[in-house]
């Protein structure tokens, strides 16, 4: 079982702005113990958002965290995408429209905004896809939506890393289930990457472990990360690995 | 006519790197005057890579670049992937594995190494995909390689940013075309986004272009980008906002 990211964003994909977003989303999904196995971004468009969506539901993970796009202005689309790619109305929820006035109301209030009624750009925020639980957002006005659609669990969450990572931890991790999978960060004593590749194979061959290594440059060190299903596995492979003369230190 | 990106790597999909390669790969072919139409991450596994190029060159983008996974260590599998799922053999690039060796040769003398022979991993560095031309790594020892399959220009890079920022800009830019389409990037001086909505979606309208924008807070600005075939058509819709009331600044 395993999850899929999609952030949305035309800033994203002209460079203008690094995806941060999903490094903090996989980073949650891997700590819970889930197996992210692909990111996907796409900018801000109904039809390629709907495909990308599609084609990650047709892989059938358990969950999908989407980010982006939820805003009041023209190319905040994807509510009404995913809604479309899962067959669902737009519908409005009326507590997420009274939350969005009770926020717009409140930042007049504190002279941030010089006008606080509801115009069409904030009421759109409110529309959410069929059959949808709306996430509360506790750091903007857009709400977040949670869709359990054919088993997959999809959360749509915004793009503004302060609103996301809130809503993130709030609403979507303790609505996940608490898995075993665990990773071991080290630091490997050894010269150059290709001396080590030998030993990490036989390491593998012997324990279900996955090994990921990173080059830090020619100096004394190669970042090294151990996955498994079990923190024992993982540390037989560490003992295996240092009785072939390989010297670790913890994290990096 | 677009092109994507693929990165490759569990430190991606694990959160424990931030994927500032395709930012960066992203914004080079921006500036170039391309349309990047997605962004497409997966593991160090064959299969997923395969299956990633195969969706990719399904949609005929006109060039995707690819990045990471080319080192000497077990799963670094990303040129055999690449082979398979273009159907090309996997075959020794001899002059790729002379730099190979000379590349080590150095290292050793410099006294970063303690070994200048080859090895396994070192050699399968020097595999490419039939028909491929190599790429030259000025930053470390595997090379790129340059892949035209049905259409569409294929570049693979290696991951170490060092080495893919020095290839892309020497090896990659070069063989591009230089295309039309820019884009400007103004800071508009407004209370909040969901006001210049109506606006934006006027301006879309009216000119042939494309408009992205970014909240920066609840604050006096937005982050605007505009994107078009031509810097004219841009100051049009520009001046066409002044024209409504909307302050710009360049640049942000």
């Amino acid at each position: 079982m395993f999850a899929e990211i999609l952030t949305i964003g035309d800033e994203l994909l002209t460079g203008n702005t690094i995806d941060s977003n999903s490094a903090f989303i996989a980073q949650k999904l891997t700590e819970k113990g889930y197996w992210v196995r692909r990111k996907t971004t796409v900018g801000d468009d109904v039809e390629e958002i709907k495909s990308a969506v599609r084609e990650i539901l047709k892989r059938g993970p358990e969950v999908l965290v989407i980010s982006g796009g939820l805003g009041p202005t023209h190319d905040d689309v994807t509510m009404l995408a995913v809604a479309e790619a899962l067959g669902r109305r737009f519908v409005l929820c009326e507590p997420c429209l009274e939350r969005i006035r009770d926020f717009y109301r409140r930042l007049y209030e504190e002279g941030y905004i010089d006008d606080p009624e509801l115009n069409e750009g904030r009421k759109k925020m409110a529309y959410l896809p069929e059959g949808a639980e709306p996430l509360e957002n506790t750091e903007g006005a857009a709400p977040g939506a949670y869709i359990e659609h054919e088993g997959v669990k999809i959360f749509v969450l915004p793009g503004m890393p302060r609103e996301m990572k809130a809503m993130l931890e709030r609403e979507v991790l303790p609505r996940l289930c608490e898995r075993e999978f665990i990773q071991k960060k080290l630091l490997a004593e050894i010269t150059d990457e290709s001396k080590l590749a030998p030993l990490l194979i036989e390491a593998l061959e012997r324990f279900n472990v996955r090994i990921h290594s990173s080059p830090k440059g020619f100096g004394k060190y190669i970042g090294i990360i151990i996955f498994g299903e079990s923190e024992e596995e993982i540390e037989r492979a560490k003992a295996f690995l240092e009785g072939r003369g390989i010297r670790f230190e913890e994290g990096w």
